[in-house]
This record gives C-alpha cells, sequence and structure tokens, in this order.
C-alpha cells in the first residue's frame, strides 16, 4: 500500500492487471480487473487505460496474461499493438514482454521502472522553472498516464514537492477532456492551485502573458525529433513560439523512435465521431452533422524548446 | 414568412420581441416572447440571443419596448447595454433608437437594414473564395448572430449560392458550443456541407493544407482595426498567419468603434467557470477546480488579411 494520494494507474496482481477506470474519473475512482488479453485490448481501445507509459506497462502485462492462460504470445501481441496507432510505448512493451524468458518478470520491471524514470524526469524538468512558475499543459501527462507520478505533470509534482509554488493552467483538451477529467483530478488530490480553461483561450493567456512555460508529454517522438501528441498539442507548440514562451516535452526514453524518421510517418489514430459529437451521453451537435476526430497531431522539432528524459534535458 | 430555411432571429411584433431560443439549438426550435426590458436583458444575459448584430436589434427593441411600457428610458438604456460589455453594438442598437423620435420605427430599419447589409457583405465575401474552398469558421457568425442571413457564415451562404461549393470546417467553439450547436445547426439547414472539428485540431489541418481561410466575425473592432471576437478567435489567426491561411473579418460597419483606439481598451467580459466547468448539465470536472473564462480574446490588426463590411473588402 502506498500513501501516495494518487492510486497506482495500472498493477500486476498475479494473473490480473488490475487499472484505474478512467473513464470513470473524475467522478468515481474504480478499479477494472482485465484477466484475459480481449480484456486489456477492450480496456485500451476504450481508453480504460491511456497515456504513452501506461500503455507500454498495460502491453507488456497483457503478453503476461497471455502466457499464463496459454494463449498464442503472437497473436496476442499483434492484437494489443494494434488497438491504438500513435503511441509508440504501447509496442515497445509488448515487444519487450515477448523478447523476455518470463514476460510477468518483464512486465513488473517496465512498471517499477516507468515511476523511478518519472521521478528522475521529474527532478530535471523542475530545475527548468522558477519559482511562482504558470505552466500550462495539454490532455493528462500525470501519473494517470504512466504507472505513476507522471512525465509533464510529474515536473509540475516535482516543482510542487521543491516548493516553487507551481499554479497549473490546464487545457480542458476536447475531444475527451482529459485535461478536465484526469489532470485536475490529480491537481486537486495532489492539492496543486490550477485552473481550467477551454482549449481556446491558450492563445490570449500567452498574449498576456499568464503562461511561463507550455509541458506537455508525447505519445511518440520521431528520430528527428517531431513529435506526436494529443490533437491541439501541436496548436500549442506555434503559440508559445509566437509568444516567446518556453515549449518542453517531457517523455521517457521509450517514447523516442528510431525507426521513424519523422512525424509525417507516425501513424495518426483517428477515433469515432461521437467523441467529438457527443458530449456525457449528450449530442451536441445537429443529426446531420458530422464530424472529424485525428486523436493526435505532430509538433515538428524547431518549435521544442527542449526534451525532458530520465537522463536530463536536451535543449535544440 | 419567408422561405428562408432559418427563421428570423429576432422580431419586433406588435410590443413583443419575439427571438429563437438559442439555448434551446440544435435540439428544439422554440421562441422566446419578451415584453419588458427586463425579458429582454435576461434574453441578452443568459445567451437565448447572443451575436454582434443581433444584440444591435435587441438593444433597439428593448429601448422600443420601453417606450411602449412606458418605463424611465436612460434607465432603460443603461440596464441594457450593461448585459454584455464585449460586442459594440449593443450600446449601438440602444443608442440608435434613443437618439431616434419613433425608437419603434428605428428598431424595425435596424433589423430590416442588417438582412440587407449581411447579404452585400456575402457577396463581397464570397468574391475572395476560389471553387471548392475549405473555410474555416469559429463560434457562430451567421444568421442566428444577426437578424437574419450572417456576417462570415453569410458569406460561406453566399459562396454557396454562387455555386462555389464551399465544404466548411467548423470549430466547436468551447466553452459556449456555438459552433456545433449553432454553426452546425444553419449549416445542415442550408444543406451546405460542414465537419465539426474540436477547437484544438484546428492547427493540424492547417499543417496538412486542407484549410484554405478562416472566417470570423467580430464583437468590436479598435480604431487601429484591433478584432474582439469570442475566445480562440486570436489563436486562430495567429495560426493562420503561420501556416499563410488568409484571415478574413466579416462585419458590418456598426461593429467598428471609433472611440476605442485599440483592442488593449476594449473590455473583455468575463462569464461563470460553470461555462467551462458544465457541459449540457453534466460537470465534467471535479468539485474542487476552477475554471477562468474569459468569453473573448483580442486579435491584432496584422494579423487579419482583411476586413469584410457591406462597402466591400479592405485589405490591410
Amino acid at each position: 500500500m502506498s500513501a501516495d494520494p494518487i492510486p497506482p494507474t495500472i498493477e500486476w496482481r498475479d494473473g490480473v492487471v488490475r487499472l484505474i477506470d478512467q473513464r470513470r474519473l473524475p467522478g468515481d475512482l474504480v478499479f477494472l480487473d482485465c484477466r484475459t488479453v480481449d480484456e486489456v485490448c477492450d480496456a485500451i481501445a476504450s481508453l480504460a487505460v491511456r497515456g504513452a507509459p501506461a500503455l507500454g506497462a498495460a502491453g507488456a502485462m497483457g503478453v503476461a496474461l497471455a502466457r499464463r492462460t496459454g494463449e498464442p504470445l503472437e497473436a496476442a501481441a499483434a492484437r494489443l499493438r494494434s488497438t491504438r496507432p500513435t503511441a509508440v510505448n504501447l509496442a515497445w512493451g509488448v515487444d519487450r514482454a515477448l523478447a523476455a524468458d518470463d514476460p510477468e518478470a518483464e512486465a513488473l520491471r517496465i512498471a517499477a521502472d516507468d515511476v523511478e524514470r518519472n521521478r528522475r524526469m521529474g527532478k530535471h524538468g523542475a530545475s527548468l522553472l522558477p519559482e511562482g512558475v504558470r505552466p500550462l499543459t495539454h490532455c493528462n501527462a500525470g501519473a494517470l498516464a504512466c504507472v505513476g507520478w507522471g512525465t509533464a505533470l510529474g515536473v509540475v509534482r516535482a516543482a510542487h514537492e521543491a516548493g516553487l509554488k507551481p499554479d497549473v493552467w490546464v487545457g480542458e483538451t476536447r475531444p475527451v477532456l482529459q485535461g478536465a477529467r484526469l489532470t485536475a483530478w490529480e491537481l486537486s488530490r495532489l492539492g496543486i492551485p490550477h485552473r481550467l480553461i477551454a482549449d481556446g483561450a491558450a492563445a490570449s493567456l500567452m498574449a498576456a502573458g499568464e503562461v511561463d512555460c507550455v509541458l506537455v508529454g508525447a505519445d511518440r517522438i520521431a528520430a528527428n525529433g517531431d513529435v506526436a501528441n494529443k490533437v491541439g498539442t501541436y496548436g500549442l507548440a506555434v503559440l508559445a513560439r509566437h509568444h516567446g514562451v518556453p515549449f518542453y516535452v517531457v517523455a521517457p526514453r521509450s517514447t523516442f523512435d528510431a525507426e521513424v524518421p519523422d512525424g509525417a510517418s507516425i501513424p495518426i489514430e483517428r477515433r469515432g465521431a461521437d467523441e467529438v459529437l457527443v458530449i456525457g451521453g449528450h449530442r451536441v451537435a445537429p443529426d446531420r452533422t458530422d464530424a472529424e476526430n485525428r486523436a493526435f497531431d505532430v509538433t515538428p522539432a524547431e518549435l521544442v524548446t527542449a526534451y525532458v528524459t530520465e537522463d536530463g534535458v536536451e535543449r535544440r
């Protein structure tokens, strides 16, 4: 048991993958137990578990489940990998477990490692921030996007613990509202001051000098440094550059994909139009209206001020 | 009676101001009858009627109601003006009716004039657009924001009638979702192809070359050309400039305020946090989370490619 105000996002419990069901947040903190690869695939596709580093652990634990239940490993791995195409960590976790003699031990190692790397990332990132910093973050790159602690939000947490008194702008992150639902939930539980904004409000806050930096996670970073992340990230990067605001990408080494030369080569997931058309079960648009829903965008490397990894800060 | 698929947004009916209740769209097309200045003020404050040109007519009709009911005119005018501070047309309509010998006749003139000016604006604006144009619009600058026809969306409608086959990107426009609820409703009724997007998706569509221009309305244009409009507009202007996409502001002369030197002098309305925190009656953020909700932002004149008014196209 941990005194952490945020329980582990994903845990291996003797043949059961236990997840925080993120679809139910912020209203209810409930757990989902997956006992089969199909259940893990469903949890990933439905966003019960999401976030690149968390998907790495989920992929590895899915392979470990397949070994336990006697499913053919390669087929299970292929199913897991195909649930979400953009975050490279999912395939990375699947492949790590697949290559291991003991997938279960490897999954546990990945999970423990994740938290430890995130804490290092947090310290490196916090060293970039002044006292009273007002960072803007997008989507959820917190403990819920990882096994624990968080990447971009882990930097905020480290800054908070170091007494820097961060005051966070949380972009709500339509269509799935990960900022409003998940990032605000984490910051509330951690007692870190924050204010929610509509995504379109970021530009005028920057113009007013009220944003000191942008902190985001990443789903995949190409060999040339281009960053795929939640849709809306690229716009923030352009706005940050226009206003002279530093733009930091916080991600573990496992998010860097040397196989992919640049952002144009990263597959961008298209999700269902209903994520845009329906909010909280309520259809907001007319019946005949359709929506376009590309879930990620690509930020060119030249708009990134620095990458923060477990190894330190790499300025461009 | 009109064969227009969109009924008048606001009408004077012998001592009653009849409005489309825009809070109920797109689900229900229902009308709200206001018989007193207070009822008009409530309709404006609650966004039953909104949009700069529509507020001009509402202000004038409010003064006409006060004359009918025998309320002191100056006090009624002050109450009407104070309901919403950013759109200059509201004060303009109030002052026009107040200065007229017959406020009722003046209100009718403003309403009739609005549609006629919007149609001219539409023709001027459509002359800027190529066949198959894919404009991006923000908020609602359509018939519902005016007495009829629309400003930015009136340009789209004129282009559609001219056979240019526009295919519109509709930014949903959080927090109040005027794009999803109102612009999509108008385009559906007019049979104009369109797709809804989350506001954060605009940048990557521009990067992909899928946006040919941005068309927006305005709530107030300062003497130096700075434009106050729905929050999110300024970010789109920065993104449009970054991607070489033309950014057009479509507004009648009554939106230009010679008394205000620049955008910094335009009052920006702050609205309740619940517009961000609660969607369709459902709270999306944690209980202890607060939100910042500045309803408008300012686009500097240098980011505007051209202003389209009833008098023609003014390029900068």
